[in-house]
């Protein structure tokens, strides 16, 4: 069986108990399940939506996507609409005999759920669970392929881009080549890119600035793109010129977290254990509060998904899992260090998605 | 007095006959009260909102834009929330003796409402109408200057990609430099440009595609830029190698739709006559269904906004306004032309803001 037809049959498994039709509105989601790669123009400007039912499934969009909707068949009926997504809904909701909607609680405005039940006052908006997002947690192998031509790609952009690195170079320049490195060989990056010299290495949400790189300064590069809606997630630290000893220390730290917490990642283990190695090698050096965030995340066509790599996680980690591997260290007097990899979480063990090595100190 | 703080005397007008606080979380609506210039990571994640009463206002926001968020200063108090937006309000609102929160529709999810009616089960949520829209609608000095700025750079990105043009040139490859030098010289691309050839520059919402430019085709190229988050917008058409009778044709009429518009274009005017002149042109020539969009709308912090110059509009137009004019013609066998300034609506009729010209055939 096809594996759309497949996604869509185990989505319907568990939303039909629960209403008679189910709104989707989620990108992400809406991709996984049609193949409609249109991405949302803006928070308020929507590409469209799915609309499952027993038998039915319409791919609902506005006329500038009509050539990209019939990506969806023979899954999706596309259907066009004129008025807008909740015209569209009044229309077709009375004649699909839909009592019951479930929508994407996360992904309808305040504004849509009332234009609906102004619209059709006798129908029942229900909160769906996060149906699709838990279909999306386990990769398959065309996903996993997927995500590694993504990463070969950052990664390729990322070596480009450290052979620029020189004193006098701003963090701004570098940013502005990844990106157009990334629409060149990408669909573009898969969140703005962090390019952080000196101190600004520190800042948990450093946007680039014009700060210039200087001798012996950690610089911290953290890209991404997409490729065919899947996105990677890289991280690696240089230093412009010698390291000096303390960057050498650090730098040794943070890959042994990065291993001790490798070690541990397999089906089955609860991922705060895995968290909670990275943080064990930090501990014993008294540099725990200088990690100051969790140790990964999921990713695929989201670049942040479920499972979070965190020690406040309850969930333990299954074969298809995708996560990054990201622990770090941060000084806001001088800097920080954050190295990140991608790796598939199998029955055995880790299969690392990377092919790029780390510096040799 | 500050423009900030005139700003919020305003809101505080409006607001204050409806709810005891209001709370903002449009990304724009939010950066221009207070000139936090973060950007929402996602559609699920928000980089923060602001909170005013009738003595206070707050800007709340997470760790990551802790530093970012002082310069709202001295008109709004930065608080940090580290659980959350609706975990910080459950402890904020009863502090405040608010007991009707007015919120932005359009931008809060149900997820968002339900928390917080969790959370606070005795709170009254109240739909806001488009208070802060209203006022963003007529720019000050400040802000076409800052417009000008935007379209400024817009415009030489226009011209140094203009120079590229010859066949074999993908719209891909412009369309990256595009990108790249939107970021080198501004903070970004305000919406995804468009580079469509050939047959593409008929399709309303062309993505850019491996097709080659070829001679004697037109090539539509429709961007723009975010300086100090004001958007500009521009569209001109091109033709590579020598236009022929139909390019030319086509070409002139539309560049006289154009005209026909801004000569209606005033303070006072309703907007759908502006949109009617440049329809009657095309009319004329038995034209009028291959022009098939609105023929302009408001551009500021957002790239689409209030007002819209479109038939359906029943708005006059006011001083302040800041409107895109771009009118345009269609054959999906053919091509299309499209034609777009940046315009400021004045007392005695327009201010052209683009210095750009037109080809001359």
């Amino acid at each position: 069986m096809d594996v759309r037809g497949e996604r869509l049959r185990r989505v319907r498994l568990s939303f039909l108990p629960r209403a008679e039709a189910f709104l989707i509105t989620s990108p992400e989601n809406r991709r996984y399940l049609s193949g409609f790669s249109a991405e949302d123009v803006s928070l308020t400007e929507s590409a469209g939506a799915l609309l499952l039912t027993r038998k039915e499934a319409f791919l609902l969009t506005d006329p500038r996507y009509q050539e990209e909707a019939k990506v969806g068949q023979p899954f999706f009926e596309p259907r066009i609409y004129q008025k807008g997504l909740t015209a569209e809904l009044k229309e077709l909701l009375p004649l699909l005999g839909v009592k019951v909607l479930l929508v994407e609680p996360r992904y309808v405005s305040l504004s849509f759920c009332q234009a609906l039940r102004r619209k059709l006052p006798w129908l029942e908006i229900k909160e769906a669970p996060p149906i699709v997002e838990r279909l999306r947690e386990r990769k398959d192998e065309a996903e996993v392929k997927l995500l590694k031509t993504s990463l070969v790609i950052a990664e390729k952009i990322m070596l480009e881009v450290s052979r620029q690195l020189r004193p006098g170079v701003s963090e701004k320049e570098l940013c502005a080549q990844i990106i157009a490195l990334s629409y060149r060989w990408a669909e573009g990056p898969s969140f703005p890119p962090i390019v952080a010299s000196g101190p600004n290495a520190a800042k948990p949400h450093a946007e680039p600035t014009a700060r210039k790189l200087r001798k012996g300064e950690p610089l911290l590069i953290d890209m991404g793109v997409k490729y065919r809606g899947y996105c990677s997630d890289i991280t690696r630290t240089f230093c412009v010129g010698e390291p000096d000893e303390r960057f050498v220390k650090i730098y040794r730290l943070v890959l042994a977290a990065k291993e001790a917490a490798e070690k541990k990642l397999a089906a089955g283990v609860p991922a705060r254990e895995v968290d909670l190695a990275a943080r064990a090698i930090f501990r014993k050096e008294g540099l725990e509060r200088h990690f100051w965030h969790a140790l990964g995340h999921g990713v695929g066509l989201a670049i942040h998904e479920a499972p979070a790599l965190s020690y406040r996680s309850r969930k333990r980690l299954k074969s298809g899992h995708v996560v990054t591997v990201e622990p770090g260290l941060y000084f806001p007097d001088w800097g920080g260090v954050r190295l990140e990899d991608m790796v598939l979480v199998g029955e055995e063990g880790l299969l690392r998605l990377n092919t790029l090595g780390f510096l040799e100190l």
